[in-house]
C-alpha cells in the first residue's frame, strides 16, 4: 500500500489525540501533517480559569504536548499556520504560514478538529481592547497579562455559563471587583432554574455582584479600550470584560468546502467520525454528537467529547475500526463553595421534545449525617412519566457531592429507570455517604412519585 | 381482611427498615412487634470505629431511630427482649424479657433479621475480659469506654478487614499504640495482594504496627484480663484486643427452627427475601444475597445490603410487591490517608469461578494534574478475556478517589464490558479529574490487552 497523508487541521484535543491514534497505528504508512492557527497545542481549555485566577501558576502547565514532542511522536505540526481553505475535488488544503505565504498541500484523508469560537454579540463597542472570550489559550494568556499587568480595578462578566462563573470566581481571587450579568432568570442554564439559584446565591456570597434577566445592549469604550458596558437596565464600570456566551463551532472553512452542518452549524457526522463529504473527518467542539437520551444531533464542546471523538477519528484514520455511540450531556464544574453538575436532559429539553416527565429533588448529606464535616448536597432527578425512564439528573453540593453525577451519566448511557437506580449497590462508609447515597435517596423519592 | 400481626426479630437496620415500610402500607391492618436483644434500635454499625476515634463525640449521634420514634411510628418495638425459639407449624416465637420472664407471642408473618456476631477464634483465653469485636453499638460503647476510663496503653487488632483497620486507625488517634496482625498476605483481603499493599504501607505510615501472614495461637490473661497474645512468630502485650476478623451471620434460631441455610450458614431467601419456610422472611446479615457478577449466593454483610433487603421485605410484607435483584459487592472504607474501594470479584474469587481474565492497572490522579491538591489514585480493573465483560475494579487513592467506584458498580449492574466504560460520558472539570477520568483510563488499558 502507497504511503498516506492525513492533514489535521487543528493542533489541540481532538486534532493531537487521533493523531497520536493513527501515527500508533499506521506507522510509517501514514504521513501525518496538522495545521495549528496559534502557538500553543494539546492544551486544557478547561485550566484557563484556574491560570487566570493564578491557582495554576504557568501557561506551561496547561499543556498536555508541545509541538516538539508531537513531532517526537511523528506528528509535522506547524503552529501559527492558517488553513485558507479546502477543495474536496482535488484533496488539497490552502495554507498560510506566520508571514502569511500560502501554500497548498495535498491529502489523501483530511480531519477537521477546528474547534470554537467565543460568541461574542454584535453591538456598538465590540471591538475595543479589554474584551475577552477565553476559547484559546492564547485568549487565557492575554487575560491574564492584563490581570497581572494593567490591574484592573472592575471586571464584567458578560454570561452565566460555567466559564462566566469560573472566570467570576477566578477574578474574585484576583481581588478585582467583579460583576456579571446574565440574560436568563439564573445562572448555570444547563441547569433548571430551581438548581441554579443555588449556584446564584453562591456566587453572591463569594462578593460577586449578580444582575439575573438583564441584556447587555452596548459596551462602553474610552479612547481605544472598553471602560464599562449599558445593560436594559443600567451601566456599569468596567476596566476589563469576559465574554461568557459561550461557544459557537469554527466551521465557515468547512461550509465553504461544501461540507454538510447541522446542529447550531456545526459539521454533521456519522458515527465513525466521517463527514458526509468523502475522505473528510471532523471531530470535537467542531462537530456534532448524537445526545443518547433525547436522540437527537447536538453539539457540546467539552473536552471529554473532543478526546472521546479523536480517539475515535484516529483509530478509523490508522486503518482501525471504531465509532462513537454519544453523549448524555455530563457536565461539572466548581463554583466558589459548591460543586455543580448535570447529566442528561433538563426540563426545558424534556418539554421541547414532547415527553412527559415526573421530578425528584432531595436535600441530603454528603456524608453520613454524624461524621465530621458531612455537608449538604441537593439532587434533582428527571424520569419519564409512563416508563420510569431516568432523563436527566442535576446536582449542587459541597465538597464530595458532584462526582456522583457520574453514576446518573453511567444510567443513562444504560437507559436505567429510576427503579434500577434505587437497585444499585453503590458504596457507602460514613466518611463517605449516608447509607443510601443522595442519588438513591431521590430515585426512591421518584419511585414513589410515578 | 382481619388484622395481621408481624413479628420482627431484630431491632436494626434490615428489621427496622421493613417495618416502617411494611407499616405504611398496611397502615391499621398491621400490627408489628418487634424484639431487640440490646438496648439500641436502629443505628449506624459502621459509625463505631469513628464514635471509638473520637470523631463521633456521642453514641446517640450514631442512632438514627431511637424506641421510641419507633413506637410512634407504629412499631411494637421491645428492647432486651430474647427470642428463645421459633415454632413454625404453630406461628409462634417465644420470647424472653429482660428480667427473663418467657412468655410466648403469635405471628401471621416472621421476618427474622437477627444480623451478625463477631468471628472470635476457639482460642485459649478467649473468655477473658478486654477483648471485643464491634459488631453492634453495645460493643462499641464498652471498647470505648475502655479507652476513655481505663486508658490502655497497648491496643492488638487482631484481623486486617475493613473494621479492624479503622479501628486500629482510630485507636491511634485516641493515642493508643497499636499492633494489628494479619494472617493474610496483605490487610484488606476482600482487595488482590498488590492493592491491599498500599494499604499496608499507608497504615505503618500512620504508626500502627503491622505483622503480616502470622497467627494468633492464644491470648494471655492477667487475673480476668486480656494482657497481650501470642502468635506462631511472637508474643505481645496489649490491654485491649480488638477483633476484626470479620463476622458470622446469628442463625442459630433459624436453624433449630428448621429453616434451610446456605452460604457461610445464612438464611436461604428468594429475591423477595422469603425463606423456604411459609409465613417466615429474612433480611440483612443474618441472609444470603445474589451475587450479580458470580451468579452465586453470598453472605455480605453491610448497612447498604440490610437496607436494600429491608425494603423489599417491608414492601412485600406490607401487600406490596417487591424484589431484590442482588449485589455487585461494592465496599469502601477510609484508611489512614487513603481512600479503599472495590466492586465485583477479586482474581481469587474469578479463578476460582473457572473464569479467564485480565487485568489492568494504572496510576493516575484524582484531579488535572496542574490543579492544586491534585491527589494519587491507583485503579484496577478485572475483566474477562473472551468477552471484556467488566468482572471487578478497586480503588485505593487519596480524597475524591474512591467514590468512583460507583460508576464501576453501576457498570457490573448493567453488565458493561470495558469498551463500554470507555464511552461513558462521565464528567470531567479540573477540579474534579483528568480529561478521561481515571477508571476510564484503566478501561482503555484493558481494551488494548485484550
Amino acid at each position: 500500500m502507497a504511503r498516506q497523508r492525513l492533514i489535521v487541521i487543528g493542533g489541540n484535543a481532538a486534532g493531537m489525540t487521533a493523531a497520536a491514534k493513527a501515527k500508533r497505528l499506521g506507522g510509517d504508512d501514514l504521513e501525518i501533517l496538522a495545521f495549528e492557527k496559534g502557538r500553543f497545542t494539546s492544551y486544557s481549555t478547561c485550566g484557563i480559569p484556574y491560570f487566570v485566577g493564578d491557582l495554576v501558576h504557568s501557561e506551561q502547565e496547561l499543556i498536555a504536548r508541545t509541538p516538539e514532542r508531537l513531532r517526537q511522536d511523528g506528528i509535522d505540526i506547524h503552529t501559527r499556520h492558517t488553513v485558507l481553505a479546502i477543495d474536496p475535488d482535488n484533496r488539497r488544503v490552502r495554507v498560510a504560514d506566520q508571514e502569511g505565504r500560502e501554500r497548498e498541500e495535498p491529502y489523501d484523508q483530511l480531519l477537521i478538529t477546528s474547534g470554537a469560537a467565543a460568541i461574542c454579540p454584535d453591538l456598538p463597542g465590540k471591538d475595543a481592547q479589554n474584551i475577552h472570550g477565553v476559547p484559546h489559550l492564547e485568549a487565557g494568556l492575554t487575560v491574564r497579562q492584563i490581570v497581572d499587568q494593567e490591574k484592573p480595578k472592575k471586571a464584567l462578566v458578560v454570561g452565566g455559563g460555567y466559564i462566566g462563573l469560573e472566570m467570576a470566581e477566578a477574578l474574585i481571587l484576583r481581588g478585582i471587583e467583579t460583576t456579571l450579568i446574565e440574560r436568563g432568570p439564573q445562572v448555570m442554564g444547563t441547569l433548571d432554574p430551581d438548581m441554579g439559584a443555588l449556584v446564584s446565591q453562591a456566587l453572591e456570597e463569594h462578593g460577586v455582584q449578580l444582575y439575573l434577566e438583564e441584556s447587555l445592549e452596548a459596551f462602553l469604550v474610552r479612547g481605544e479600550t472598553v471602560c464599562g458596558i449599558r445593560t436594559d437596565r443600567r451601566t456599569l464600570e468596567a476596566d476589563l470584560v469576559v465574554l461568557g456566551l459561550g461557544v459557537k463551532p469554527e466551521t465557515a472553512l468547512a461550509e465553504a468546502a461544501g461540507i454538510p452542518l447541522g446542529i447550531k452549524g456545526a459539521i454533521r457526522v456519522n458515527s465513525r467520525q466521517q463527514t458526509e463529504v468523502d475522505g473528510i473527518w471532523a471531530a470535537g467542539d467542531c462537530a456534532e454528537s448524537y445526545h443518547l437520551v433525547s436522540r437527537q444531533p447536538v453539539n457540546i464542546a467539552l473536552g471529554t467529547i473532543a478526546n472521546k471523538q479523536g480517539l475515535v477519528a484516529g483509530t478509523n484514520l490508522g486503518g482501525g475500526y471504531a465509532t462513537f455511540p454519544g453523549v448524555v450531556g455530563t457536565a461539572v464544574s466548581k463554583i466558589c463553595k459548591y460543586e455543580v453538575a448535570r447529566t442528561g436532559l433538563q426540563e426545558k429539553e424534556i418539554q421541547a421534545l414532547g415527553l412527559k416527565h415526573t421530578t425528584a429533588t432531595i436535600d441530603s448529606k454528603t456524608r453520613a449525617g454524624y461524621y465530621p464535616d458531612a455537608g449538604d448536597i441537593r439532587v434533582k432527578l428527571l424520569a419519564e412519566k409512563q416508563t420510569g425512564r431516568l432523563l436527566g439528573g442535576q446536582i449542587v453540593g459541597t465538597e464530595g457531592a458532584a462526582k456522583r453525577i457520574d453514576v446518573l451519566a453511567t444510567a443513562l448511557y444504560a437507559g436505567f429507570t429510576v427503579q434500577q437506580l434505587v437497585e444499585l449497590d453503590l458504596s457507602y462508609a460514613p466518611p463517605f455517604s449516608p447509607v443510601w447515597d443522595p442519588v438513591q435517596i431521590a430515585a426512591r423519592v421518584m419511585v414513589s412519585k410515578l
